[in-house]
C-alpha cells in the first residue's frame, strides 16, 4: 500500500473522493494541487497538513491558508520535483494533465490517472506500466483482466445528456442543457464530453494504450451498472458491474491488494433490467470516425485539441451542440496526414491545430 | 491436460458433448458407461474404440459390439477399479451416480461432475477438492472467481417449462407439459427438476460444498445468458456470460489452462436487454425450505429421495405438479432432525425416505 499520495485537481469530485479515501487508509497527503476554488482548498489544507500546494493562478496566493504556495502549470511541475510520494493522483482536466503525467513518470513515480487527455494525446509516449487508471470503465477491465488471453474488450457508455432526445431537440440544444447528466453530476468538460460521446471514444483510445489492443467496442447500457467486459478466447464474457463511484478505483490504486467493502454492492433484483444499446453515428457523429482513430490512434491530438476548442466555441455560443462534432471532423480530415514522433511533435500539432480552429471561427 | 478419461453416461447430451470434445482434443476414451441407449452406444464404441463399456442391463450385452461389456452399478464400479485414466466424467443422472464419484475419488482420480446428486446427497463426505463441476452455473463461478474475497455468490435459472404459466395453468400441468423446456433440451428428470425449481436448489446446495459457503443465492434470468456472478469484498459483482453448451465447462476439465475458442462469444446487441427476477415460492413451493436447506445441508439426502420419488409419482399420473412439492415438503419436515454421519447412514436414509413415500402413495 502507498502511504504518501500527490494529488493534483484536488477540488474536483475525482479529488474529493481521493480526499476520502487517503483519509480512510490513513495515507499522508504530501501536496494538494486545486484551480481556483480556494475555499474548498482552504478546508482542505486544514485537514490534511499537506507540505505543498499549487493554484491555477498567481492572484490567488494570497488567500491560500498555506505557507508553500505554488502557481499554474510549471508550480504543479515544480511540486512533483521536490515530493517523495510514489503515486501521484491525476485529476486534472484538459490537455494541461498532459505535462504531469509525462513528469511524474519521469521521476519514476506511479501515476493514477483520472485525466483522459494524457493519453488521448500522448499514449504512444507514455509508458502505461506506470499507470493505473482511475475510471469505472478501465477499472473494470482492469478487473475483469487475470491471465486468460482476451479476444476483445467492451466499454459501456450512459449515453449522455441528450440519449432520449430526438436529433431535431439536439439541434437546438444549449450548452446548459448538455451539462444535464442523466446518472451522475461531473465537470462541465466531461459532461459535454459525454453528451457528444466524445468522452467515450477518449476511453476507447486509453484502452487501446492501456490494455495494447485495438479490439475494443463500446456500446450504451443506460443504467451505468456494467461497466465493461471483457470477451475471452474461449467465448466466455465477463462483465464487471459496480455502483458509479470513483472510491472504488481510487482505492485499487492506492491498494492493489485491496480486501475491504468500499462500495455498496449493487442488487440486481432491485435494478431488475438492463438494456445494451448501439452507439447511433446520427446522434453521436463523432463516433464515425471511431475505428479509424483506433487504427490511428495518433491523431488522438488532434480530436483532443479540436474538441477542446469546440467546447470553448459552443460554451461561448459560437456553435451548434453538432456545430462541436463539425469541427472535430473537420480538423479530423484536415490534419489526417500528421505523424508526430515526440512530445514535442505533439505540442506544436496541439498547437496548430488550435490555431486552425481559433482562425476558421475567429 | 488429461490424456484419457473414463466417461460415465455417454449417451446423454453431457456424455455426447464430452465426446467431442475428446476427438477435439485428442483423448482417448478408456470406458464409455451408458444405459438402455445402446445404437448410439455401438456407434460410439466404432468411434473411440474403448478398453471397457458398460451399460444399465445384462441382457442388453449381447447387442453390444465389444468384448468387456459390463453392467449394472457394479459394473461401473469394476470399470472404475480397472481404468488407468485419472479423469472420470460423470454424467449420470439421479442417485446411481453417487457411487462412481466416491469410487473413482477413492482411487485418487478427478472428477468432472455433471451428476449434481452426488454431492447433494453426500457433499459432506466428499473431497471437493478432486471435482470439476461441469454445468454452466458452476463453471460460471469457477471461471470468475480467483484470489479476491468473495462476500456472495449467485446463480440463475431459466426459471424452467411453466416460468409464463399462471398457478392455475400449472396446477393442471401434465408430465408432458413439464418436459417443455423454454431454453434447451434436457434429459426428462433435469427437465422436470427445472420446472419444479429442484434443479436450482441443488445447485445451490453443489455451491455449498465446491465453494464453502451459505452465501450463495439464485434468481431468474429468462434467456440463460448470464450463468453466474460473484459479488467481491470490494464491492464489484462480475459476471460469467456464455451461450448454453457443456462443451466449455467440459473443456477446462480437460484441460484448466485452456486457451482457444470453444464457444461463440455472445453479442449483447443482439441480445439487446436483460430481466432479473425473484424465485417466487408461489409459482415454486420446494424455494420455502432454501435458506434452510443451506443451513442443514445433510439433509440434501432426503430432497434427493423424496425428488425422485415423486418425479416418479407425477410421471405415473398418481400425484400432480404441485403434488411433488408437497411430498418432497413432507419428506423434509418426517425427516428434519437426520443426521448422517457416513456414507452408510446416507444410503439407510436414502432407503428410509424411499419407503416413507411409497408407503403413504401405494
Amino acid at each position: 500500500m502507498e502511504n504518501s499520495i500527490v494529488l493534483l485537481g484536488s477540488t474536483g469530485s475525482i479529488g474529493v473522493n481521493t480526499l476520502e479515501i487517503a483519509k480512510r487508509f490513513n495515507l499522508e497527503v504530501e501536496a494538494l494541487v486545486a484551480g481556483r476554488n480556494i475555499e474548498l482548498l482552504n478546508n482542505q489544507i486544514a485537514k490534511f497538513n499537506p507540505k505543498f500546494v499549487a493554484v491555477a493562478n498567481r492572484e490567488d496566493i494570497p488567500k491560500v491558508n498555506h505557507n508553500r504556495v505554488f502557481y499554474g502549470a510549471d508550480g504543479i511541475l515544480e511540486i512533483l520535483e521536490l515530493s517523495s510520494s510514489n503515486l501521484v493522483v491525476n485529476a486534472l482536466v484538459g490537455y494541461i494533465g498532459l505535462a504531469p503525467t509525462l513528469r511524474a513518470i519521469k521521476l519514476d513515480k506511479r501515476v493514477a490517472l483520472a485525466n483522459k487527455e494524457s493519453l488521448v494525446v500522448a499514449g504512444e509516449f507514455i509508458d502505461t506500466s506506470k499507470i493505473v487508471p482511475i475510471d469505472s470503465e478501465h477499472f473494470g477491465l482492469y478487473y475483469l483482466l487475470g491471465d486468460r488471453e482476451f479476444s476483445k474488450l467492451y466499454i459501456t457508455a450512459s449515453g449522455g445528456a441528450f440519449r432520449d432526445w430526438s436529433i431535431e431537440q439536439i439541434e437546438r440544444a444549449t450548452f446548459k442543457d448538455a451539462l444535464n447528466h442523466p446518472n451522475w453530476s461531473m465537470g462541465d468538460k466531461i459532461t459535454i464530453d459525454s453528451a457528444t460521446m466524445t468522452n467515450k471514444l477518449f476511453e476507447l483510445l486509453e484502452a487501446k494504450w492501456l490494455f495494447n489492443t485495438q479490439n475494443i467496442e463500446a456500446f450504451i447500457e443506460k443504467k451505468s451498472i456494467i461497466h465493461a467486459l471483457v470477451e475471452f478466447r474461449d467465448g466466455s464474457t465477463v462483465a464487471h458491474f459496480a455502483g458509479v463511484d470513483m472510491k472504488l478505483p481510487i482505492a485499487f490504486a492506492i491498494e492493489p491488494n485491496l480486501n475491504e467493502q468500499i462500495l455498496k454492492p449493487i442488487n440486481l433484483l432491485e435494478i431488475g433490467s438492463l438494456e445494451f444499446l448501439e452507439i447511433d453515428p446520427k446522434k453521436y457523429p463523432i463516433w464515425q470516425i471511431k475505428d479509424d482513430l483506433l487504427k490511428n490512434p495518433h491523431l488522438g491530438v488532434v480530436v483532443n485539441a479540436s474538441n477542446e476548442e469546440a467546447i470553448r466555441l459552443f460554451r461561448e455560443g459560437r456553435c451548434t451542440f453538432f456545430g462541436m462534432s463539425d469541427i472535430i471532423l473537420d480538423a479530423y480530415s484536415k490534419f489526417r496526414d500528421i505523424r508526430p514522433n515526440s512530445i514535442d511533435d505533439i505540442i506544436i500539432i496541439d498547437r496548430e491545430v488550435r490555431d486552425y480552429i481559433a482562425k476558421k471561427y475567429r
